[in-house]
C-alpha cells in the first residue's frame, strides 16, 4: 500500500485474479509453463437479443500489456500475502511479454465466435493476461456496442456522451473513449478530452441555475463569461419563461438551449416554435435525462438538434459486459477444448473471413482453423489482424480516429435488419469452416 | 498525454465533467462562486425493487477529495482545449478543498432521501466535486447493495468474489472492496488484496487442466506446488471421474473440488456423496458460474460450502449504477430547490434520524432540517456523522473493517421482509420531518 490511498497503482500487473498465479506456480513447477500456447478472446454468444458486437478497447489492452510489469511493491505483497511461494516471485521479477497478438482491428464488428483477440505464447505468459484482457475488451465492447446503436438511431444528430458519474471514476474515461469510437461527438469527460484528444463539452448544471438569486443573473453571468454561443439551460423553473429570458440576455444569437427533464419531445416543439417566434432560428436544441437507442429513435422526428447521453451508454444499455472469454485453444500445436462443453467451443487457433456481397453487404461470418483458409470471393475480407509481435504493438495499429472511421464503415455493411434496435438475431450467421 | 499510456492519470482533478470547470468560470467573473453552498448527495428512488441501499466508497472518496488537484500538465490541457479562460486556469493552480463533509459511514443503510454525502464549501470548491463524488458513489454503492442481498443469501457460507473480468479493471478493483465490505470473505483480485488488504483466493482455471495431458497430470503438478488443501477443478472432463482422480492424487485431506458449470446443485449433491464414499468428508465444495443472489438461495439446501460470484455482483446484479445525485440544497443559508421539480426534491441542509423499536428493528427514516431535530426515543440514532473537516478527514474514519461490522448490524436490523429478494417498496418508509 505505498502508492497515494486514492490514485491507482503504479502498473498493471496485479490487476489480475490470483488463480492465474497459482496456475503459474503449479506450472512451473512441473515445467508446462513453456508449453506453447494459443488464447483467444470471443463471445459464446452476444448479450440477448444484440444483433452485433464492436470490437473495442484494442489499443488500451495492448498498452497494458505491454506495461504488465511487476513493481518491488508488487512483489512484495505476492511473497508476503503467500500468493506464490519464492521461486515464483523470482521468476516473475524479469516477467515481460514476448508473444504475438493477432486480432480484430478497433472499431471492427464482432459475431458469436469472432476471434477477437488472439494471443500466442508460453503458457507462462499468456496465462497471466487473462483478467486484465478481458476486463479492458467486456467494459469496452459493452459500452461501444451500445453507443453504436445509440449513434445509428441518432443518424447523423450529434450525441455527447455525459455518463461519467453512473460509473465507477476510471471506468468512465474508458467509456467516453469507447463512446466516441462508436460515433459520439464529444464526451464530458475532462480526462477522456486530456488522454485521448476526444472533444468535451459542457456549460451549466442546475445548481448553477439555483446558486443565483434569479434566472437572469444566471444566464447573465453564464454569457458573460461564456459567450452567447453557449448553451443556455432553460428547465430549471418554467421553460417557457426561461427561453424568454435566454434570448433577452443572449439574443438571437444564442448557440443553443438545453432541455433536461420532462417528455423532450413535445418540450422541444414547443422550444423550436418558441425560439423561432423570437429570431432565434439558429439557436439549437439539445435534449438529455435518461435517454437511452430507443429514446434517441423516437425523437427522431423531433426538432432536437442534439442529444447528451449519461446512464445507459456507460451501463451498455442493459449489458453491462460483453461477456468475453478467455480460452486456451491450442498446446503445442494440438487443439485442446474442455470435453464437458458443447460444440459452441471449438479447439485449435482460428482466423476469420467475413464474406460481402458485391454491393459491399456482409452475408457471413466465417471462422475456420488459422491454417485452413475458405476459398474467397473477391468482395470477402480477411478479419484479424498482426496487432503484436514479440511483445511490441506492430507500428500500424490503428489511432482511434481510424477505429471510428472503420467501424461507421462497417455499420453501413450490416444487412439493414441489423441496425434494427429490437431484440433479433446477430446480423449475420456464423459459420464455422 | 504525458504520463505512460495504459496507466491512469496522477490525479484525481480531471475525473471531472466539463461543465463543472465552465460553471466555475461563469460564477468567478460574477463572484458568485464565493457564495456559501451545501451539496447533498442522495438517491430519489432505490433501484426497482430493490429494499434497502449500501453506502460504500465513502473512504474511496474522501481519499480522492484529499488528492484533488490540478497538475501542471491538468492546467495545460484545459487552457490549451479552451476548456476554461486562463483566469480560472490560473484560479486552479492554487486549489485545494477546504470545506466540510458529514454524512451516513459506510456501511450504512441507506433509503430514498437519505443524505449519504453533504458537503459545506463555497460554491467553486463544491461544483468541482460532483462528478468524482458520484462516480465513486454511483459505482461503489451498486456493487455493495447487490452484494449485500448475496451475503443474506449465502447465510454463513463464504462467498468470494470473482468477477474482475466482467468490469474495468479498475473499476473491479474497487468492486472487490465493495463486495468485500458487504460481507463476502475474499476476492479475486489481487490489486485489491494489495491495495485494502483483503483475503484473495484463487487456485486454477480450466485452462491449466487443458494444458496437461491428461486431468490427473494437471492435479499432480497443482497439488505438488499448492499441496493438498487446495481446490481441484474437477468438471473439465467428467465431473466424476474427474473426483475420482482428485481424490486418488491428494487423498482425502483435499481442501475442496470447485464445479463451475452445470446444473451445480445436483451436481453438488452427487459430488458430496462421491466424496464421502472416498472418505473425504471435509472436502469442502464450491461452486461458481454465472451465480446471483436468487441463484445462491436456491442452493441453500444443496452441500455447497462456498459460492464464487462474478458478473452479477460487479456490474450490481441489474442494477449497474446506483442512481445517486449531487443536488444543492442550500445557497448563503437559504434552501434551494429546482422549482420545475416536484415534492421529492426538499431544499435545505438535512440530517436524519433512524427510528428503531426497542428490539432494535428499524422503523423508520426521518429526514429533517439540519438545524431542526425531531423528537428522538432511546432507541433511535442520528445517523449522519462527521467525515471532514477543513478539508482533512476525521480522524475516527471507519476502516473498511468498522464498515464491515457495521453493515452485517444493519442488516440484522432490517425488518424481516427487508432481506426478501423479491422485488418491494424499501424496507423502511422514508418520512421528512
Amino acid at each position: 500500500m505505498a502508492q497515494q490511498a486514492g490514485l491507482p497503482p503504479s502498473s498493471t500487473a496485479l490487476l489480475t485474479d490470483h488463480y492465474e498465479l497459482t496456475m503459474l506456480a503449479s506450472a512451473l513447477h512441473d515445467a508446462s509453463a513453456n508449453r506453447d500456447c494459443v488464447f483467444e478472446v470471443f463471445a459464446r454468444s452476444l448479450p440477448e437479443g444484440r444483433r452485433f458486437g464492436v470490437v473495442a478497447g484494442t489499443a488500451r489492452v495492448l498498452e497494458a500489456i505491454t506495461e504488465f510489469r511487476f513493481t518491488d511493491a508488487d512483489l512484495a505483497h505476492l511473497e508476503s500475502a503467500g500468493v506464490v511461494d519464492r521461486s515464483t516471485v523470482d521468476w516473475l521479477a524479469d516477467f515481460e511479454f514476448t508473444g504475438d497478438i493477432d486480432g480484430y482491428p478497433e472499431g471492427e464488428l464482432y459475431f458469436p465466435g469472432s476471434p477477437i483477440f488472439t494471443v500466442h505464447a508460453p503458457f507462462a505468459q499468456a496465462v497471466l493476461l487473462e483478467t486484465l484482457v478481458l476486463s479492458v475488451f467486456n467494459h469496452d465492447c459493452a459500452v461501444a456496442s451500445a453507443a453504436a446503436r445509440m449513434s445509428s438511431a441518432a443518424k447523423s444528430r450529434p450525441l455527447i456522451e455525459m455518463g461519467g458519474r453512473r460509473t465507477h471514476e476510471y471506468a468512465a474515461v474508458a467509456a467516453a473513449r469507447a463512446a466516441y469510437l462508436a460515433g459520439f461527438a464529444a464526451t464530458s469527460n475532462l480526462e477522456a478530452g486530456s488522454r485521448y484528444g476526444i472533444p468535451t463539452r459542457g456549460t451549466v448544471a442546475h445548481a448553477f441555475m439555483m446558486l443565483h438569486d434569479t434566472e437572469e443573473d444566471a444566464f447573465r453571468a453564464q454569457v458573460a463569461a461564456l459567450g452567447t454561443d453557449t448553451t443556455l439551460l432553460v428547465d430549471t423553473y418554467d421553460i417557457s419563461v426561461g427561453i424568454d429570458t435566454a434570448i433577452r440576455v443572449a439574443g438571437p444569437e444564442l448557440g443553443a438551449i438545453r432541455i433536461d427533464s420532462g417528455d423532450v419531445g413535445v418540450l422541444a416543439r414547443q422550444a423550436r416554435e418558441q425560439l423561432d417566434s423570437l429570431g432565434a432560428r439558429d439557436t439549437r436544441i439539445i435534449v438529455s435525462g435518461d435517454l437511452d437507442e430507443h429514446a434517441i429513435a423516437a425523437l427522431r422526428a423531433e426538432p432536437v438538434d442534439a442529444f447528451g447521453v449519461g446512464t445507459s451508454v456507460v451501463t451498455g444499455s442493459g449489458a453491462p459486459t460483453a461477456n468475453l472469454v478467455y480460452k486456451l485453444v491450442e498446446v503445442n500445436g494440438k487443439p485442446v477444448t474442455k470435453r464437458s462443453e458443447h460444440k459452441e467451443s471449438r479447439g485449435g487457433r482460428k482466423s476469420a473471413v467475413r464474406r460481402l456481397k458485391s454491393t459491399g453487404t456482409a452475408r457471413e461470418e466465417i471462422v475456420h482453423p488459422a491454417g485452413n483458409p475458405p476459398n474467397t470471393g473477391p468482395h470477402d475480407q480477411v478479419v484479424p489482424t498482426a496487432l503484436m509481435r514479440g511483445g511490441r504493438p506492430v507500428d500500424d495499429l490503428s489511432t482511434l480516429e481510424d477505429s471510428r472511421n472503420r467501424l461507421r464503415n462497417r455499420l453501413v455493411s450490416l444487412p439493414w435488419e441489423g441496425l434494427k434496435l429490437s431484440k433479433g438475431e446477430p446480423a449475420i450467421a456464423t459459420v464455422f469452416g
